[in-house]
């Protein structure tokens, strides 16, 4: 049986699979090649190489493993027809995402960006606009796996959780729930507003400008999620028109974000370039997943971890 | 009886004061002036205006407020020669300044600096060095009201504490706890070494180049207690020599920072200017602490909160 990455762990990542599955057959590329796929039983992938072509050549293909959360470039629609089980690494980003998230809101809150720029000009000021996180609000819009871990962490800060998503159902870490339908009444009680929602239909332009003119004109707003939330000309109006105080992208309409998009240039804005998710353990985490689930497809069983519903989005 | 700030508190916060002990006379002023001080049963005051010689004016004063944890400033002699009480806001600075902390060491295990910088250039780059804070063990000099609210967020984020104090006694959000006699052998293990110790005759120079040996090349050092710690030259070659990764420092020798320090200028050095326990809410927080001892002051209990020893300096 042979298991095909299209990515090269480091050798110190390698060697336990090697030893781990010696009944396996393991061909680490650095891309996707259509000959390779012919062979594999096993695709490891990140997922955004993948095209509906290649499809075609995965004829022994059964399984693809993700090493990413975002499926939306992955040609659904084939893999479905050819029935390929596709699990991933789902809850792999909480952790760096969060720590990215905290980093963001806190440097914000502590005035690091104007430090930094002081320190440039080996100037001593204390005039820093520095305010705290404790006691403010967040709402969190998509509170899964990654909400959640940010909701943990920003609770143990002293910040009280609002979670939402379709059905206002309950969700870790969150200190009240509500529905999509109640989102523009919540608004002017957050502080923080942090999206983590994954495009689908349903999250595509949700957010629209009577959702910036509702928040606090000191609103700090997050898009962690996929930039399909808003279109990038009512974000840019709403920071223009400091309908909001900050704001901090991880995501964009269009990635890898223009050289010429006004969002680079606000000095209230943050361009984090789809990296909040990144990590020096990043692979390590990804294999910790997917051996035991490698361990239980060899037995015959298929009730993996993270299996995804491609005809859902995620 | 008069109450005589030496700074002026904004009007919201200054009219329940009135309201709530409209018995005493209450003078606000923008500094300190002899004349106002001969008047003063009680004085409020960050303590860092206050000499000798005043205290020499202050005939009728009994009780010191001072809205800051430092006292080193304080003519102690003076101040307890003529038997007068003094107590202060520990405790106030522990949230923004284990904010402050937290924000530092997240920025840099999440790259902001370096994505501050490719934003400026209008740079999509995804070459950021980012690694996570989770996992990693963090060694804390002084685990009392800060260093232990710095203890439990490090906590909450997943990292191992380990605390350091004279006698290695328990404190709160450690995990373990090390005597100062046992530090260099701890040093070894900590991904982050974070001072937050008062100035005494025993913290001066506690630091010194063995100590920045023995830690880990990739070491976050941060001095967020008194530039004492560490004689600045053993600092500066500490960095300068790589012996640690990154040094973030609230606290100088010399305050505020020379410009022609070499600090200003590396790139693995944060030049906070004593700024980390600054709050807009700084005062109101003070006035929290301040009303209830005031209360109990002119019930004629004494036993006020956050009494000091000033023959110990804390």
């Amino acid at each position: 049986m042979r298991v095909y990455f299209t990515f090269e762990p480091r050798p110190d990542l390698r060697e336990p699979l090697l030893t781990d599955f010696p009944q396996l057959d393991f061909v680490f590329d650095s891309g996707l090649s259509n000959e390779e796929l012919q062979q594999a039983d096993i695709l490891v992938t990140y997922g955004e190489d993948l095209t509906e072509e290649n499809i075609q050549y995965a004829t022994k293909l059964k399984w693809i493993f993700v090493a990413s959360a975002g499926i939306e470039k992955m040609p659904a629609r084939a893999i479905m027809e050819r029935g390929i089980l596709v699990s991933n690494v789902r809850g792999i980003h909480k952790t760096p995402m969060a720590e990215s998230m905290l980093a963001h809101i806190l440097a914000i809150k502590r005035a690091l960006p104007w430090m930094y720029e002081q320190q440039k000009k080996s100037e001593w000021s204390k005039k820093a606009k520095q305010t705290e996180l404790r006691d403010s609000t967040a709402l969190i819009l998509g509170p899964g796996a990654i909400g959640s871990e940010v909701g943990r962490l920003l609770q143990a800060f002293g910040v009280t959780t609002i979670g939402c998503n379709r059905s206002g159902k309950e969700a870790a870490y969150m200190d009240s729930m509500i529905s999509f339908a109640q989102l523009k009444e919540a608004l002017p009680n957050a502080d923080i507003v942090i999206s983590v929602l994954p495009k689908t239909p349903e999250t595509t332009h949700l957010l629209k400008e009577e959702h910036f003119v509702a928040m606090k004109s000191s609103a700090i707003f997050m898009n962690f999620g996929r930039g399909n939330l808003v279109d990038e000309k009512v974000l840019i109006q709403a920071i223009a028109t400091e309908q909001i105080g900050y704001a901090v992208l991880d995501v964009f309409e269009v990635e890898p974000l223009s050289s010429d998009s006004p969002l680079w240039s606000f000095s209230n804005v943050i361009v984090s370039p789809h990296i909040s998710s990144h990590s020096s353990r990043y692979v390590e985490r990804s294999l910790e997943i997917f051996k035991p689930s490698l361990t239980k497809w060899l037995k015959g069983d298929t009730d993996l971890e993270n299996v995804m519903d491609l005809s859902r989005g995620y």
